[in-house]
């Protein structure tokens, strides 16, 4: 059995030429948008991961990558651990940070449209992270032209393209091989979803993620759901194409115990809130899972989610926490385009 | 026909000589408190733009002036605008930043004088810009003595100084003639205002500035308002000693023809929030401008100012707009002290 | 009579060998959790003074022992003084700041187990300065086990150690003899704290500490309340081992004038929020003081403290404020671990 907590390499922290090539493939990014885990290619999905790597292999002294560059957070929804993340994020690269934690609350801005909320960041910052309740607000500012980065940090039950940023690093770290684009058999993962894709934007990113960008690491997928239609059009399109045996139940019971990873998730956005939502599945130590599986859960949890299970190898959750910043500094690196040239420098001072 | 979108040269960017001057005449701002845009002398103000323009031109390169300084924004009113425009200027100069962002939400504070909460203010930072209701209080504190420089980032009724900065700093860089002693009769501007500055601060501090600092660059004045008396007795008298023209009306559609430069507001604050203010006014693509007239609005905006003015020479709201970082970085360097000596060698690093 | 205003000397900040060694006594606080005012030994509590001292001589040059370091502020309960001042100390030394202003607010994590939070702030921050309305979550957080410090920034009715930290600072400042190992019979103090310890936390930290740390300092303690046992038995019982005679009463005139030191509060924390608490005494400029009295309040104060005092030698209080910052720079060195071997450099450089 594969002991999931002892895994000692970290992907892409070994070799120095990938670290190079990483830094090639990111340099395309640079000044982009990024509203959906499909705004990425594999590869630069790849090349991400191997930065962050890099960057949390980097240790404690200061990198200021990030120096002169100011990352506006606006949150029109409130959340602590999206906005610290990416504020974490950009602090550890020397980055300045304005931040916004709850647009909602400010007065004169409350009858401003969007756009001219827009144009006035676009003087204030270099990128923003921006989270809005409503789905089409960002994908319309990039459709309108905007002269610096955006970064969806999550946009109503739309997608949290970070978010599966952090989940597939958390995996491809735990599994190396299902980065590969043939995972032998015994590598690739029957993968259960607990919760409403349709509803529930971090399951949906990490399922388009999945589909679109680790077609060849899925065996088979199981969505848990007490709703008849868990899984929107898009989604379904993507997992016919991609030729992806994919099933939906209500019974999580049944299926639990097949499952190599369990992705879970109990809240989903409405109204600018979350609301609790999904089937009332609790998974903790008495789940009967197979011992070699892992358990991922984008937090907070409530009492879906056992903390018996922390200090158990089924515990994925807290690693997928871990990586959420370094691979924000990647992404906010790639984005401003300061990583091609001064990480290489920046590892030697 | 004056095209106003393609200005080339921005005002104060040509001569070194006139840099060093700038630097010079800033000097003496070092350690003041802005609470009135009275408060500077027009020799100041126009270095103040000079500087901005340079500041602007200095590019993305990080300039430091302001590192180990520490700039505290306190917003009794919440604003977005104003408070991350004055935390952009300070952190694109290397400073760091202290945030209130609703000091009216602290629960401790709620029965604290103000006077007290400016004694913890001195221990914690190095300049203040303090939104506050009360008209009265950013004066008293003045009054009182504060060892550090306060800036006024809006007082109630009374003023917003440093948006009356970016508005003429706007203007000037529009028009530069207007900044001259003397100008020419086809460069004097016909002003018309829309709103009730007696309850409006942007549109006071900017009419403050124009009859004490750019009396000759105005033609004629007129006020649009469905109040009878729309201007306090200050500016009344003002004007009067200046020997400005000016008329009051409510009929928008009369006069609107006629203006080189409308300046528009359609809120006030009141009861420490924006309550929309003055006559139904919506000036847009529609409206009868002149061909050559810029339309001035300190935004947020909401149906009052069309967005099919956007794309048109009309706008200038958006340069008012991207002028509010710059002129707030060279008020900042100026009060801290940080400019005289250290701007030039910035220049050259 | 001692002129309580003319101190020259400031505590610690004359010998360099003494800040040899200050340095290395509070090496043994790199990586330690703060909680309560016990934590520290009465040698390092001493050496932090010392440090302080010698931050505050340094002057406005930028000190950049920080650098690379996040501090993250969250806050259960909303404080602007205590938030500002731990945020301007990081600032002061060029560490980054994360700051969550009111945890309370936010939506997702409301019903988040504190215990997964701090997860979440280890991943983002090198340290935390928590605020809890819970007297037992700080406690519960240090037992569980977390790998970076947490400073107490007030725990409900528990303590709020950096607070007594500002307040000894300031009493040690006002009489150096007072950190001696045995102050004369004409340096020691009958020290009267108006209020009720065992629900106002400052309060409490501060007796603590008097009780451990300076009891050699303390002629007698009086404490007036109305209630009948304004002293938790923690207090009594530390009151007793160390011999200090104290008394209780709720008659503040027939008291007021025999204290050196008065040290008030009239705020303590209930149900998140602060509530006026206390005997209905006012202290100003009628009261009738030993004139070489001091009086000590953490502020914000309302009535019960008159301004009448501030331009007096009385006033402490003033004092006590402008040293909160410091210590928490030395505080947050020490903890950090970048104090032992960077400060004496840094002072050369």
């Amino acid at each position: 059995m594969r002991n999931t907590a002892s895994a000692i390499s970290e992907f892409g922290s070994d070799a120095a030429e990938a670290d190079d090539e990483a830094s090639q493939v990111l340099h395309r990014l640079a000044g982009r948008s990024v509203v959906s885990i499909l705004d990425l290619t594999r590869e630069e999905l790849l090349a991400l991961f191997a930065t962050a790597s890099r960057l949390r292999n980097a240790g404690p002294r200061p990198l200021r990558l990030l120096a002169g560059t100011i990352v506006l957070t606006a949150f029109f929804e409130p959340s602590t651990r999206t906005r610290l993340s990416f504020e974490s994020a950009a602090h550890r690269l020397g980055g300045a940070v304005l931040s916004v934690a709850d647009m909602r609350t400010t007065s004169l801005e409350k009858g401003e449209s969007l756009s001219d909320t827009v144009v006035m960041f676009e003087s204030y910052a270099d990128v923003i992270v921006l989270r809005h309740p409503d789905v089409q607000a960002l994908h319309d500012i990039r459709a309108k032209g905007i002269s610096i980065p955006v970064i969806n940090g999550g946009n109503g039950i739309d997608e949290h393209p970070t978010q599966a940023m952090a989940d597939w690093y958390a995996l491809v770290n735990w599994r190396p091989a299902l980065a590969g684009e043939c995972p032998g058999a015994t590598d690739r993962i029957s993968l259960c979803v607990v919760g409403t894709p349709r509803r529930m934007r971090s399951l949906r990113s990490f399922l388009l993620a999945a589909a679109v960008h680790f077609p060849a690491a899925l065996r088979a997928v199981t969505v848990v759901s007490d709703e008849p239609e868990p899984l929107d059009a898009d989604l379904v399109a993507l997992l016919d194409k991609q030729r992806i045996a994919y099933r939906c139940t209500d019974d999580f019971d049944t299926v639990a115990g097949e499952a190599d990873v369990i992705y879970q998730n109990a809240l989903a956005p409405a109204d600018g809130r979350y609301q609790p939502y999904g089937p009332p599945v609790r998974i903790d130590a008495q789940t009967p899972l197979k011992p070699s599986a892992v358990v991922m859960h984008p937090l907070a949890r409530r009492t879906e989610l056992g903390t018996d299970l922390d200090a158990t190898a089924h515990n994925l959750y807290f690693r997928q926490a871990a990586g959420a910043v370094p691979v924000r500094q990647a992404l906010l690196l790639a984005v401003t385009g300061r990583l091609s040239s001064e990480l290489g420098s920046a590892r030697e001072s």
